[in-house]
């Protein structure tokens, strides 16, 4: 179970101290727990709340918090179960939901600095599916202004902080879910809603330690979700472990079976070769490569090779892709008078997307469609394709100020994990270790669209291998 | 039945003395009677071969004939009738495909110059659906380049010749399904099927004389079909009747339910009065009253009402819309060689796409999508939507050598039929009369997304008021 840690690898950096802390309780043993009654959810929301309570004003993951209305739900959920009622699988779970989902009942700011009208607080098919269950969301957690950045600055509301750096020297906890992750390991939400456009639920998980999915663009819809890029936004879950993962996927998809973890024996494991190593820190190729030797030694066939494309979607990437047209528009289309007090660094990139062509933009956008079209002969070859989630360490927030730092250090964040989104793919993250600044790192696996299920299965079976966030890396030392 | 004729309007036009000349026979009862064995596949391909041979070199409806292949073809599918087979309702009928779509062992031009590489002669779904009910594929009908157009001409292979024009003085059969209508009055097929975009089957329906439906954006796939606008691009069908358009519909749709006729009786109608009008050729109008009048007596309630958002949508597209950006970009990415070579009436119009900007595109977009939704209203107290289809002749071939006629031309016959493609609606035209110029008029009428069942229901409770075509019109004097 614990094989990567056993490894002993050399380079492999800082593990936590205080691994193993508290046992860790999968979401599928408290919600037998819920309907055994041996926990009730009023014990779930105010243990979140507690935690929330101690923490928060120190890690800010959230611009609006819901604790009291939670409560009076909670009670109503235990009134529900107690006379044998069993709405889903998600029942009763304490979750935080990004602030660019619509919820009932609470404000949308999508990360500016306007609380939005009443119309987008309606719920969409994703939120509508956990609330219908009676998940009971805890509140909104901060979002990059538009979800447009990978970081998970704010300048409206503040970075929230990783709960694995010091506290005197605070790292970001990634972008643009940036408070999702946060709450996770803040122990407010046992499931947290995320978007990811070009990384944004894989990007704060893997800086947090946290289980994420991607969904494949269509699978799930983004009604009622305030906008970044029509053509590239998809709805994602951070959860605790993969397992957790696999079980609140299954809770709101369309196909609701359960999805078991495959044995990683026989599974064919592509590791990308090209640009996802570049520039990366010595203790995170490390993590990635223990994880590897890990699986291989549990049979999994482990090969590198070469992803096709990868170079001309990031060219595109780099010159603003679609986003910055698409968000530009719904700018100019709802809210013209509000561009010039965006955050500079979201700024920046959309004041000059009217200089990018309408050709230029759909020719961006069929080449990333043939390029991700041509890319899926590798799965010939390979079940799943594995690299490092984000190839850098959470920078400190300290290191951001300055513009210049800002663009690289977000260029960097999102380079691995934006691949997926360019070429309408789906990819979950797990964490592979800690870095050598006590930070996690995580690694990315990757799969053909709409094969979440095959995903999260796969998925299942590196962590069973290399051992889940709670084993790997313990509790972080600011939450 | 021919309540319409009685009337004895005073405006309403030349009507051809002819009238009623062959017994017309629905796709209905001719699929009765191959099944029957009274009549043969063979001999529906042998005569639909004769009179393309009498007729064709006139009208020029084929870029490529298919008739020894066709009667091959015809006599397998005599041999399964034979042996009881039933493949479909369209099994062993004549059919015409439009030179946009790919069909096995067929040349695609898309009404270029040259010939496209094989990979687009592979059958989308519609062409899927047909042949695998063994629907006969006469042969590929000609199209406006790259289907850019609602008049029907074509630099490099000459306009189709509208059956209804006089020999020495021809007028177009309009477009950009330019070959389609023609098909269908020259009797070389029993059902044609085009595209529209902003109108393309419609208006050659409509100046030929025939009925046609364009279905909503993505009810039918267009995969298999060279793009023109890949945000509003729809298969379409044109047959001689509406009964048979029904009958047809339910052959290739998911929803293969028969459509019966609505009785008119009852059915709330908006005629709408802004715009539409405009500019209209007074026999047109009158043949409109006409059907109007006649509805009204057979017991629907016939209201004038404002569409709202048409001139909004008309500005759009009077500067390019979408499909200017999106050609331009399909010839950017497959065929940057050939801009120089399109039909100057098509290049014009793309040369200058890169000047829009993405965020422009994107604004149109977003407008567009809006104004359909807001207008969706008007449907809470009409069923159906009533306007002239297009409110002019069909133009002589040689008033439109002139850039600038034209131009005025084109815009003017896409006009009515462009709203409802900017909505994102579903449409059907059937013919109303004919005009001063001794050409058919068309009644356009108009439903809510996805309600093509429900449209074609009542179509045919209009049609059986006012008359179907071979009752209204009669024989076209050229075909």
């Amino acid at each position: 179970m614990l094989a990567f840690l056993e490894t002993g690898h050399k380079n492999c950096g800082i593990r936590n101290e205080k691994v193993p802390a508290v046992k860790h309780q999968s979401l599928a043993q408290i919600a037998r727990d819920l309907r055994d009654q041996t926990v009730s959810a009023t014990a779930l929301v105010e243990g979140a709340t507690a935690r929330y309570s101690a923490t928060d004003g120190t890690l800010n993951a959230y611009k609006h918090w819901a604790g009291a209305e939670a409560k009076q739900q909670a009670e109503a959920v235990d009134v529900l179960i107690n006379a044998g009622h069993d709405l889903g699988p998600l029942m009763g779970l304490p979750i935080s939901v990004k602030d660019l989902y619509g919820v009932p009942k609470m404000p949308v700011f999508a990360g500016t600095d306007t609380e939005f009208g009443p119309e987008f607080q309606a719920a969409g098919p994703v939120v509508q599916a956990a609330r219908a269950q009676l998940a009971i969301v805890m509140g909104k957690t901060h979002t990059v202004e538009f979800a447009f950045g990978g970081i998970g600055t704010n300048a409206h509301w503040g970075a929230p902080v990783n709960p694995w750096s010091a506290k005197e020297a605070p790292r970001v906890s990634g972008g643009s879910s940036s408070g999702a992750g946060v709450s996770l390991a803040q122990g407010s939400a046992l499931v947290a809603l995320g978007t990811d456009t070009a990384g944004s639920v894989r990007i704060p998980a893997s800086f947090t330690g946290q289980a994420a999915l991607k969904t494949t663009i269509g699978r799930w819809s983004t009604q009622g979700i305030v906008p970044l890029s029509q053509s590239l936004d998809t709805p994602g879950l951070l959860t605790r472990t993969v397992a957790d993962l696999a079980y609140a996927f299954s809770a709101i998809d369309s196909d609701t079976r359960k999805v078991d973890a495959q044995d990683v024996a026989g599974v064919r494991i592509g590791v990308i070769g090209n640009v996802v190593w570049d520039d990366i820190d010595p203790a995170i190729a490390a993590n990635t490569e223990a994880a590897l030797t890990a699986l291989e030694r549990k049979g999994a066939t482990v090969t590198k090779m070469t992803l096709p494309g990868v170079d001309d979607v990031l060219d595109i990437f780099r010159q603003g892709g679609l986003a910055a047209s698409e968000l530009r528009s719904f700018m100019d289309t709802n809210f013209p008078d509000r561009i010039a007090r965006l955050d500079p660094a979201v700024r920046a990139r959309i004041e000059t997307a009217d200089q990018i062509s309408s050709t230029e933009y759909l020719r961006r956008k069929a080449v990333m469609a043939q390029l991700g079209q041509d890319a899926l002969s590798v799965f010939d070859e390979f079940d799943v394709l594995i690299c490092p989630t984000v190839p850098v360490s959470a920078p400190l927030v300290s290191d951001l100020a300055d513009g210049d730092a800002y663009r690289t250090a977000n260029m960097l964040a999102l380079r691995n994990t934006s691949i997926v989104n360019s070429f309408g793919w789906c990819a979950a993250t797990l964490p592979s270790g800690l870095d050598g600044n006590g930070v996690p790192s995580g690694l990315q696996l990757i799969a053909p669209p709409m094969q979440e299920r095959r995903l999260l299965a796969i998925a299942q079976g590196v962590e069973n291998t290399i051992g889940n966030a709670p084993e790997l890396l313990g509790a972080p030392p600011l939450a």
